[in-house]
């Protein structure tokens, strides 16, 4: 009906079967064309804790095989209203972090042409080169950053580029769009509280962990909405947001956190913004339980995807989700 | 006081001391009588994803050793104010789905005579009989339904009956009021906007777990008990419900879920309703992490009996908590 | 600036190299003096299930690598507003419950002096001993208890002294300030109603778990600080007054539990109290995964660290945030 | 320089990355021909205790991701020797065994065509099937079943077919050339000791674990070696046949096994065998630990083709190791 | 036919199903004479490092499940050539050395009366009343001890009774023939060079875990039944004599260890002799895996078993395998 | 009576109890001088495959609390027999392997001075910069190199610093005697055939895992001690020279490896050699189950500081073992 190639059907091939591509859609090469494209980055070696996200894109997608293809939050069927591909993984280089950050930012916008992209980490590092292809597409971009830590400090035993530092990084080269910019899910300590100060220099508002709890998740979207507008819109989502009761499998965890119900339900509140693409980070699967990270990550992935598909594109007709 | 023989003392006893059964209580043999009965019924040859749910009752059981006898949130003594027994298991055919069904609707029945079942699971495909015992001897019972998972497919691979289908074939079999039918805590993809049309036409209702969480537990048990009545009362709680923070020892996880507070508080709010049976299932001890899936399920349980111990039973005098 | 020395800089010695002191502050003989003193005692002989709180100090150790020296939620510099020390751990003896009693009780208080403890427990057992030091110096204190349990059970097989009773046992040898207790996070069955009349007799009020979510966290610390006003207060923190989503690591879990962002969030409202001195108790690493269970009591203990840096010191100048 | 295609290059793209085929290796649609087909059936209906078998060829391929192209032991580069390929999973009903074992005979052979099979299971029942398709291609085959168990029971719960029988059902449908065969492995209790009486009617020998202790792999290989001759082989590996250190991950452990490097030295023994084809089943990921089963299984996998390209072709010039 | 009740039938009741008695057998209520009983002794206060064993019997039970009738090792049914039984759990007290002992040493002989014990436990310091009991019904008896400790210790911070000093107590007590002791299994470091002398000097023999694997197991054998000779025997196996590869489970664990092929064909290499009872001690389940410290401990009750059916016994017909 | 400072006495202070220095000795700044220093490097950004390894040394002293003054294997008290210390951790950059090699180079030989380090990794890249600070000292030494891995692998992604390379880079550079170089326990595939003719060109012997098997570890011992000689040595243990079995934890894991009673039996074997320094590298507590992993590499540093303690030091008196 819609021309677009699904996932398999999982009534008559058992989930657990074949290989495992997001959601068991079609690779990139079966298709050959895409408006969404689900890639996986493997590269962990900017964390300065808990290493492993390197193992996060295959542990997600591992995950994925239990989303179905109609999403009655945001009564859409994405596979039908676009062509969603698994774009498979990008190499690069574990023993050199700007090479990684050369590749990414050389290949990720190469294979994303006119398609979005929805980034499966790896650690955030990588956020940084695709933000630099996000803006070489539709220019500085207003960010919404789901995290429970700032990722705007400086350096860390003199590197510039590491988990840390990507949006600081980001702001400096001017690929955000510094009058719509937002933390969510803020918590823990920091190491100074000019952390706070040159955060807020950079643009960036704060919705903490606890905001979220006492404000409630409609009144958190109604925020960030106001903070965004109609901009194009970037989503990075480190998984560490979450508590670490929701999420494990993660390297810098702390206390405090959101659940997954919050996170998925602030992410649908953001249905009809003008989303460009969009990442979810830092799942370790070695320090995971049964998958609950990676699950968690492959419901925020297929979230972003999905609003994607919901977004109009353009040159293409508008489709609706029924 | 009571006549009743409870649980073994726990002061006496260190509760690690001897075997399993629920909440340490006596046996059927030992006891010769029951008001209710807990019944463990090991399978999951209907599951069509991770597997394990057979050893389900086991760890519950195992789980239920730090209950103890007086239940502050209804204020009741279960044990006291009803004989409860461990029932022990039901043995069912591992490799044929269809003569364990008949073996459980066959056996569930007989087994309790005039007593109430808690059934532990074992998979979902096991409320089909369980309900087919419960109408043999109430009628068509209202349901309410926890779950992450409508269960109200058609059939998987052809197989009408599973662990997706088994409300489906309930209300085409005329077990359920389809009056009074309410899943809660539904979330995450499903097939087809179809699936909640047809879910509909067969009556149920649906508070998803966002609902839950925006409404709060209190405005959630008044719309369910709106919708019971004082109809005879069926629930069933697959552990799913939950989320995967909470229940990670399950087969089909599914980010967004409900809390174990919110369910057990949801639970304790139907204190006056018409309860006649209800069961917990999909506990996969596998995927478990220090017991806490089975310790949540052995709350539930434990409500569930509860709420049993306070409902007046024909021929009985009405019972307190004191 | 402050004069008081702080933790190594994870900017240049990464946070997993060196030895794991708590937050990674100096041990107390680097220093030689101290405001606030975090000590472990690694005891578990008084538990009634799951033993392995013996293991406790040295996992809230590890996962207290990531905590850094800002508090924003509490806007205070804990190192630099106090001389905080890691007084490492006092060897008691695992066979005889009695004899570590006698020695936390002469050990602690000699300890510490005029500085404050914040304990790193091991098992329940131990607050009575630091209660008695605590009395010693202060006189009876304000209690605030946050558990899933009473703990003011009388015995267990004749042993008055256990991880249930030491609450009783305070109130008993007059170390409590009885118009001034409260327990927080109650849930789950008792042995008998008269667990609940016995325990309000002690002058124990309770907000259970429930009631911190129907009621939120601001309502609940509004009723915390009327009921423990200026007195001196202590805080003793019994994990398993989270969740086992939020703290599977713990000996006696109960379903139904609070959240880490509550606990932290009701921890930081008693800002401005008199805080004297607590506890974090019950962490069993061995039931633990991913470390989440540490990481939520690093951070109550962090919390606690901050509020005593934030109490006016006698002989002290004020110490502000900044 | 062979014309064979072969693994992605572990020097240029980093071993975490990209899709698990088996080793890295192209998919059969990739390649179009094939000497060695490494085949996944995810099934596990037929187990009598753990089952989650139906994970195991997705957790041999992850953990095959490090095998690389040289086979010492073998002096062979078994991908430049053959074309081998990874044919993916076939999808069987979980619902019905019967069923599953008719896709399974139907299909297995199919896709095999002039090809070997390595096949990575799902549960043992499957090796009926696969010997009904290796039979047809080449008669009655002589058979190595390396084991805990003997495999040759009757039925379980009146089920003829399940993971305790295909050897029974192989001998009486005639698919196994009764001179030539072998378990290699047995230990642990028995039902009866008629089993041994009824095994060995059938025709097979037995080498237990204790065996291999006494004797020595290669006195062990010289038996096997005299037994099977230069008939057709068929070697099929329960993965139980090792220790459950060894293999945790697995259905019905039993302490007592072989070690991993007994087993792979005596398939290495087997050089200059008529081996055609082979299985290694049994792995149940959610028992495993670290991978550490499933890379046990993907070296006896990587043995078996190893052999295979070792094994003169009909058709083909011969192969050597350089 | 032997008219002994025997386990319950694995091919109608599969053996996930039902109470977890040792190897499915009877309980001693349900049987009321016995020949050889299994008996759980929960208590781990006497261990100086990881506690946990007092979950040991339930675990080696639910391990036990596997186990079936026939021998084939020994060639016996041990259930039809005894009529073995459950014996269920002795509560011992867990906070109090002295009063746990007591009651063992008083209470197991009077449960045992004429039956032989095979004993689950539990830490070693439950080996000295085990022969204290054993002693008072056939005098001194030689010990044959598995472990990697020597257990020869004089006591632990001042305390006489723990699991490093069992057998220092029973040689001192008279409860040893001193002419025939063996440690088998012994490793790692010592505290002086001393505790090898005063071991000597208390008459035990030492095949160290090195020795097995140069001697071999027969050898070994052949050592130790020299040193038995007829005598009444008593075997007692702490677990950690095995390889932590192979018991995870435990508290005190060694590298260098035995595996579980050469403890079991060790313990069937004691046909013949006059084994008098048994125990298997030090399981702690938390830190096991996939239970396979279990299943290891389970072999070696059931092999005891199996010793013990063989042995004849006063005023009974000899009893053969078949 | 030796004069040296040993560790804290466990008959007073509980294992668990205080920091975990290695085996509970002091650190370097309590005592001043060494003859051999414990020092703990943690990194990790050389690794292929599963990092981890910065968590390595806080698991392995974690695991050795457990060992004891007296080793019988080599009858010495090896804190006794030396002055043992536990250095610390070496504080290397995790971002840039070059200079983490330059910190390494740099401060291990200014740390070790005369005294000889023995050094828990971290990844085998360390061994490079380690033996050129031995080399500095003692000029080419002879290696015996316990791996599953040559490492002697020229590049991966360009890269000529990492942990498959540091073997060929000494040979290159000169630090290694390449008369006298084994490596010990390789097994597993290989990229080709020439990888085995480039190590032999180094000068390298290979003794696999399975000739391990075959021979024994005294005819093992024997061929070692010819290689060596009475030449300096240094012995580099990647601990994946163990089977996964015994070393779960770690990152590049090959099955059919060494036990780790072969392992330290061949290392005991080595007394009276020439040993200047060792290593212990590749522990990845994330993949650990239980710290079998540390437990096996603390026993493992224990028997290279015994040797160690056995050497004759210039200028010092000769010890002995009594």
């Amino acid at each position: 009906m819609s021309g677009n190639i699904g996932p398999v059907d999982a009534g008559r091939v058992p989930r657990y079967v074949g290989p495992a591509t997001f959601a068991r859609l079609p690779r990139i090469d079966q298709v050959g064309r895409a408006d969404v494209i689900v890639l996986g980055i493997p590269f962990d070696s900017g964390v300065s804790f808990r290493p492993g996200a390197r193992f996060g894109p295959a542990a997600i997608r591992e995950a994925s095989r239990l989303l179905r293809p109609y999403h009655p939050g945001l009564d859409v069927e994405p596979f039908a209203a676009a062509q969603v591909v698994d774009g498979g993984d990008l190499a690069v280089n574990p023993f050199d972090i700007a090479a990684a950050i050369d590749t990414v930012t050389r290949e990720a916008g190469a294979l994303a042409g006119d398609a979005a992209l929805v980034v499966l980490g790896g650690d955030h590092t990588l956020s940084l080169p695709l933000l630099r292809a996000t803006a070489a597409r539709h220019g500085p971009v207003a960010l919404l950053h789901f995290d429970a830590h700032l990722d705007t400090w400086d350096s860390y035993f003199g590197v510039p580029y590491t988990h840390g530092t990507p949006f600081r990084r980001a702001v400096e080269e001017g690929l955000l769009d510094t009058d719509a910019l937002c933390h969510v899910g803020i918590r823990g300590p920091l190491y100074a509280k000019a952390d706070l100060d040159n955060d807020a220099r950079f643009g960036f508002g704060i919705v903490t962990s606890a905001d979220v709890m006492r404000l409630g998740v409609d009144a958190v979207v109604a925020r960030l909405r106001e903070r965004v507008g109609d901009r194009p819109l970037y989503v990075s989502v480190d998984i560490d947001v979450l508590d670490p009761a929701h999420a494990p499998g993660t390297g810098t965890p702390e206390a405090g956190g959101m659940t997954s119900r919050e996170l998925l339900e602030i992410l649908r509140g953001l249905r009809g913004t003008r989303l460009v693409g969009g990442d979810v980070m830092e799942v370790a699967p070695a320090y995971d339980h049964a998958g609950i990270t990676a699950t968690a990550a492959a419901h925020v992935a297929y979230d972003l995807v999905s609003l994607l598909a919901l977004t109009p594109r353009a040159g293409a007709a508008p489709t609706t989700g029924t």
